[in-house]
């Protein structure tokens, strides 16, 4: 089959907000540093759901979306040598080059050639489609489009993982777990003992929690609007849960007022720019590091008062939790194998490929943390 | 002479901006956990200017400033055990207790009982001034008051350094060259071969491109709105000077155009809020660090897109170079000793202690960088 063109089962989105419609599509073989993955299982992560919905940004349509998926590599093109058939790996939606300048620097998985481009429907190679139906193109999306029976990625966008791994339960680490828990471990990085808050108790901030249980913390402070997170969050070590709709003052005080001076480290995943501010002034001056993780409205600005700084406070960003995807991924993979990190608790839900539209249903109704879709259901 | 009041000469500073009188003052012995100095040079800095205007602050006068300092120790208080008589030492203007959450952290060096406090003018230990004159008590200032020939200090703020050191050139290591070098240095922290740019070439400037140059950046970029800074900046290892004057464009784009993308580390020393947000927005995505070192006005508000932390920039602040004062500065006093930091550059003036007043003139009208008033003259 290597180097023909398969046909087979996608979920396209069509237009903004409709369902995804299950079509065959024929699938492309892998061009130069290219290759075909079959999909097993994919997930839902909030992005789809943002590009499928299309407010605020240029619609690309028809598209296949998905990047939070598991599969085989079923072939390869030219100059792949890293991967080869049979491989058991994680598709990324933004990928590691290893020449760049980024690539080279200890601290940075910003890579130049392969970073996330979200407007970008197409390969970078030929600037064309692997997608087609009826000879008219599909759009690919985050360079990944997992939710497809076959795909084609660049292999830089491929972390080959432990083959023993159970691809239902890790396709989740290819995005937001790894985010979340990423920005905690690799940028946040708490000494043991230490207090950690978190803002936004979703399936990033979650995984940013999971991620200051795994690190040792001894107080973990959930933040977030919605009273029935408390429970939930327990099981990923939140140790105290704060609703700022129950204060009067603000919630970086309430913070404060509960640690002494401020916790040690913060992680902001909520993307709402008053959290971020919020969390970056409840960290203890002298040593506080706050970082942040969810994306704001492209025109919120970040304010505070210089002073914050000047007294000791250090404030990040991540990406990806600063992994870089193919040299770092897989040892997240066997932080689940052996037991350090536990990633059934994200999965809420599972359905079939063929019912890939109620995922988005308990998504939209907050009803989900992941939901896993099996590609041969 | 121990135990016994000290008749000396002081500087006193009586009113808001008017010449400092040459005065005979009491001192008292030191109490508690205070140690009695003999100051033999001292230096002056742009804080002592700005408490002797007294604008934009509650007045405290009379007051004896000055917080750059060297000098020996002429007896000690009850419970001091780590200093004697003879020793030689810096004092400084915030302290270290060795006891409280800050000094045990290796992050911060914010002492909770000894952090800088400029309105008091008292010692903690009863509330009252060591300084009198007829009766009258004189304050004191940054708990330091080394423009007197004795003064008293709380022991935790005093560094004993080599007892080889010229004092004459090393007081000057006890505010701003630590300051800038130690911003640079511990927080800054570029790699060998790293591009830097310094915001503001003033003593504090000039001493992080000093910082700079020991780390062995490969090019240090200097920005001053004054262009008589570029030659003297060559001295301190500055590269390239860029007067933001000179460009129609903002400054960060200037500079990340001159270096493929933006700087690796930026030290920003001139509090002013434009200026500390151009040396945040003009470091390299990825992995640039930037550290604010200026003092802005306290209703400057901090503004920039979230964006450009999510890009994975970094910003601290930084409190006199994160050294801490007993266990860091006689290391920095070492770094002169074995010819690694170079301090004779940074002294452009000297006057006798009779004409302190003049090393006011020079400073106000730009003239010098440091001037060292010797106590014996």
């Amino acid at each position: 089959m290597s180097g023909e063109v398969i046909r087979c089962k996608a979920a396209v989105a069509r237009e903004a907000g409709k369902p995804l419609v299950m079509e065959e599509v024929e699938v492309a073989p892998p061009q130069k540093m290219e290759v075909r993955l079959k999909i097993l299982f994919t997930s839902l992560c909030h992005t789809d759901v943002y590009f499928w919905e299309a407010k605020g940004q240029n619609p690309l349509f028809p598209r296949i979306l998905g990047h939070e998926a598991g599969g085989i590599v079923e072939s390869v093109g030219e100059g792949v040598t890293e991967l080869k058939p049979g491989d058991k790996v994680l598709p990324i939606f933004t990928g590691e080059c290893g020449e760049c300048r980024h690539c080279k620097s200890e601290d940075s998985n910003m890579c130049d050639l392969l970073r996330i481009n979200t407007d970008r429907g197409v390969m970078i190679n030929d600037g064309k489609s692997r997608f087609s139906k009826d000879g008219q193109p599909i759009y690919h999306f985050l360079g990944t489009s997992t939710f497809s029976e076959y795909t084609v990625v660049h292999s830089g966008c491929v972390a080959k993982i432990n083959p023993d791994a159970p691809l239902d339960k890790v396709c989740v680490l290819s995005c937001g777990i790894s985010t979340g828990m990423g920005a905690t471990l690799n940028v946040a990085k708490p000494k043991k003992g230490m207090s950690v808050a978190i803002f936004g108790l979703g399936a990033v901030g979650l995984a940013a929690a999971e991620g200051a249980r795994i690190a040792g913390a001894s107080r973990i402070i959930g933040i977030d609007l919605n009273p029935s997170r408390a429970n939930e969050a327990k099981k990923f070590g939140v140790t105290e849960f704060v609703n700022p709709k129950d204060h009067d003052k603000p919630i970086h005080e309430v913070i404060a007022e509960m640690t002494d001076g401020g916790v040690d480290r913060s992680v902001e995943c909520t993307g709402n720019v008053k959290a971020m501010i919020s969390a970056f002034e409840c960290v203890h001056d002298g040593w506080g590091v706050a970082v942040l993780v969810g994306v704001p409205n492209k025109d919120d600005e970040f304010k505070t008062l210089p002073i914050n700084f000047l007294n000791e406070r250090t404030l990040k960003g991540t990406f990806f939790g600063n992994y870089k995807p193919r040299t770092d991924i897989p040892g997240v993979v066997e932080k689940y194998m052996n037991k350090e990190l536990e990633v059934e608790k994200f999965i809420t839900h599972s359905v079939g490929f063929s019912e890939i539209n109620k995922a988005f249903d308990y998504m939209l109704k907050g009803e989900s943390l992941r939901c896993i879709i099996r590609m041969d259901a």
